[in-house]
């Protein structure tokens, strides 16, 4: 978009730092409750790593609550962003299938710091915050559980699968993916995403077998 | 076992009522810890609920993390006993799969308690007894993966399946369990160890579809 008349470079580039250092602070707050826990960690810790003077810290930090919700909020936006492209698109409802737990999956190891925060302290959280997620949750689980009643009309799904155990089983798979994803082992985030939706979609048993 | 002449009815008697005591001590920690938490109960609180007097409370309970740690161990020690019985059973890889992904599903739906507790709490152990929890998970992922490469080996597994990375997913699954099953409700712990298995097994996918 070119610039507006009333635009001031200076005041874009003001925003762009400002920006930059927020996503700074975010950055290291992630890593450090990643590394000692939320618990472990204190404002004034996340300070210190940043270099702020003792005085300076409440400028950029509010709480540490904040922090932990703008990371957390971070993580579940995406989440709803990847979410809602797959509600969007074209796809049978086993393609949506295969690609939300492919995504979901990815996204978890792609992003260790920020899942396994989410996973793990979101109940740090208020309760007006939970209930936020709590209901983001919900409708994915309802999404899931649509597309395989859907399938099962059509024939794709088997009928004896039962929608709302099999969405239950399929999260608790993804959901786990923070607790023992390695970065730079053996396989990507991306390649682990497809192994999950494989083994959820077409099972371990071979059908030529 | 007919009686020893040396056994004396009154020992076995006193025995017997001792361990059920501490089989109610044990039940009324799992109870409270699970409603209240693990930091939200305190030895005292315990001993109130048993109605016990405030001086007799250490005669019963030495101490709060003995309690978790038996009530972990009483979990982790049937576990255990399952996956022992699975590996000496005659069945085949895929077999002994589909009994164990169900025999720890239903085992984890049937002892809510204790298997929140083994979940989200083995962490408030001592170092020692986390190192044997982790010993035996270990030995059962090995086990998947040995029984998954097994299978691929005699064409009953599809070859593309990655057995560390499905051992993972399993047990991602499985261990979910905790955090949503209630007692009661429209299915039986044992025919949700089921769903599990046949989910993983033969997948979403009807083969016929």
């Amino acid at each position: 978009m070119p610039s507006e008349p009333g635009d001031r470079p200076a005041v874009g580039r003001k925003r762009r730092k400002q920006h930059a250092r927020r996503q700074e602070v975010l950055d290291t707050a992630a890593r450090m409750f990643f590394e000692r826990g939320y618990d472990g960690t204190t404002t004034q810790d996340i300070g210190a790593a940043l270099g702020l003077l003792k005085g300076s810290v409440y400028y950029y930090i509010s709480s540490k609550e904040d922090l932990l919700f703008e990371l957390i909020q971070q993580y579940h936006d995406d989440t709803r962003r990847h979410f809602e492209a797959i509600l969007a698109s074209e796809g049978s409802p086993v393609e949506k299938l295969r690609e939300l737990i492919a995504v979901d999956t990815a996204h978890a190891a792609r992003n260790l710091e920020r899942s396994t925060l989410f996973y793990t302290e979101w109940r740090s959280l208020s309760e007006e915050r939970q209930a936020v997620i709590i209901a983001e949750r919900s409708r994915h689980e309802r999404a899931v559980q649509e597309w395989i009643t859907e399938a099962q009309a059509s024939g794709r799904i088997r009928p004896e699968v039962d929608p709302k155990i099999a969405s239950f089983g399929i999260f608790g798979m993804v959901n786990s993916v923070y607790r023992w994803f390695s970065p730079g082992g053996r396989k990507t985030a991306e390649e682990i995403g497809r192994d999950f939706s494989d083994l959820i979609l077409d099972g371990l048993i071979d059908p030529a077998g």
